[in-house]
């Protein structure tokens, strides 16, 4: 049998890594990486670093080149779903080829796993076609929420009440759905406007680039908006979320 | 200057531990703990076993006994910001004579620091305040969410799509307020009768004592109630959470 784990290495901070990542890194016989192309050369960059330091023993890396994927859709969902499927099928040729039986292949994963992230649900799909087999183990990791919050000493929750992940597109279409909202995803800076909320705002949490800023979003949102688009502009990708809090909150 | 270390130390495996959370450690001149009493005892030899192994230097504990709360209070929100004032207070005494300036401090928090904990609002309204200075760093952790969704190797959120955390107070009291919804700190296990909903539950999380489960609603709902009292009945407490998908989803 062959098995596969999905490794959370945490939001960008190598010391994000847990003891399970250490010793499941060390037990690995093959990494896969899908390369998303050139831009995000210096997130692949990273992991290798990771891998390097802590491998113990002989270790092989297995490339794969990343679909394209139809970012002017207009059915997000759609495209990212057509978008998986085809990322499947590379991973799938992958496991089947470079990952030999009683061998552990793993993929690193930023972040969490289980959050936002379309690993888990690639690995569900080849298991569903039935060609290859696997077993698959999940090491969570620090999300950039938790870094998020961490960097701002800030709670996620508040006492006893709810908080909401959602993504930008969402926030856009919706506004805020409760007092406390994380976003991921969000490309068009939709906090714009949310002038009863608060932003804990993050880029690149935990590296040298990590930005931070926080305030009511009437006072800092403008700022936020033009940082965002000049450390985009400068690295040529950006990672970022954010928390909103209303204040004072409507629902007590 | 006083520093104090607000260590998340995970869901319950000694593994989940950061490199973060392990140089912290070894950086501590001062644990601080407040103890819940005899029931949780396990729980304080736990931490103090992974002080003990990832401690460098010596070190210090320093031990307040946790004042009650009031459990039959109707007012779930007073009742705690009035236990949390109090608990704050002993820390605050603590913190003022048992730590030296100059040295550091460290609480150790289960999962993540940001997630339904009381611990970054306590410090908040010491330094509110104003009788003892300190600097606080946040060190975030594997939460019991990051641990669940792991253990059960499901993603907390689906693409492009929200998800809810809610305490199980709230669940009982607006039913899902999402396709996706993660509850903790539930006593009543409100999800029975949530039909089209599949529940994965976890207890324990990462311990050896963990207790997973996962299905329709509608079939292990009955079943998970009874072990969660079972384990109550028999350990003295319980940590569980869980996430509700409902399927198949109605917000598409």
């Amino acid at each position: 049998m062959k098995r596969l784990l999905v490794i959370g290495i945490g939001a960008g901070d190598p010391d994000h890594l847990t003891l399970q990542a250490v010793k499941a890194i060390a037990a690995t016989d093959v990494f896969f990486i899908v390369d998303k192309g050139e831009v995000k050369h210096e997130l692949i960059q990273l992991r290798l670093d990771l891998i390097a330091q802590h491998s113990r023993n002989p270790y092989r890396i297995a490339e794969a080149r990343d679909p394209e994927r139809d970012r002017a859709a207009p059915a997000y969902t759609a495209a990212v779903e057509d978008w998986r499927s085809r990322r499947s099928l590379a991973c799938e040729a992958l496991i089947r080829d470079e990952l030999g039986d009683g061998e552990t292949g793993a993929f690193l994963v930023w972040g969490d796993p289980a959050v936002y992230d379309s690993t888990l649900a690639i690995l569900d799909e080849i298991l569903r076609r039935g060609h290859v087999a696997f077993d698959v183990e999940v090491i969570p990791g620090i999300s950039s929420v938790a870094a998020l919050t961490a960097r701002h000493r800030i709670g996620l929750t508040q006492v006893g009440r709810p908080t909401h992940l959602t993504t930008g597109r969402r926030l856009a279409e919706q506004g805020p759905t409760a007092d406390d909202v994380v976003v991921m995803l969000d490309a068009h800076s939709s906090f714009i406007g949310l002038d009863d909320f608060h932003i804990y705002w993050g880029a690149y949490l935990g590296t040298p680039d990590e930005i931070l800023v926080s305030g009511p979003v009437r006072e800092v949102g403008e700022r936020i908006r033009r940082l965002r688009e000049e450390a985009r502009a400068r690295k040529g990708w950006i990672m970022d979320t954010y928390l909103l809090r209303r204040m004072p909150p409507r629902d007590r």
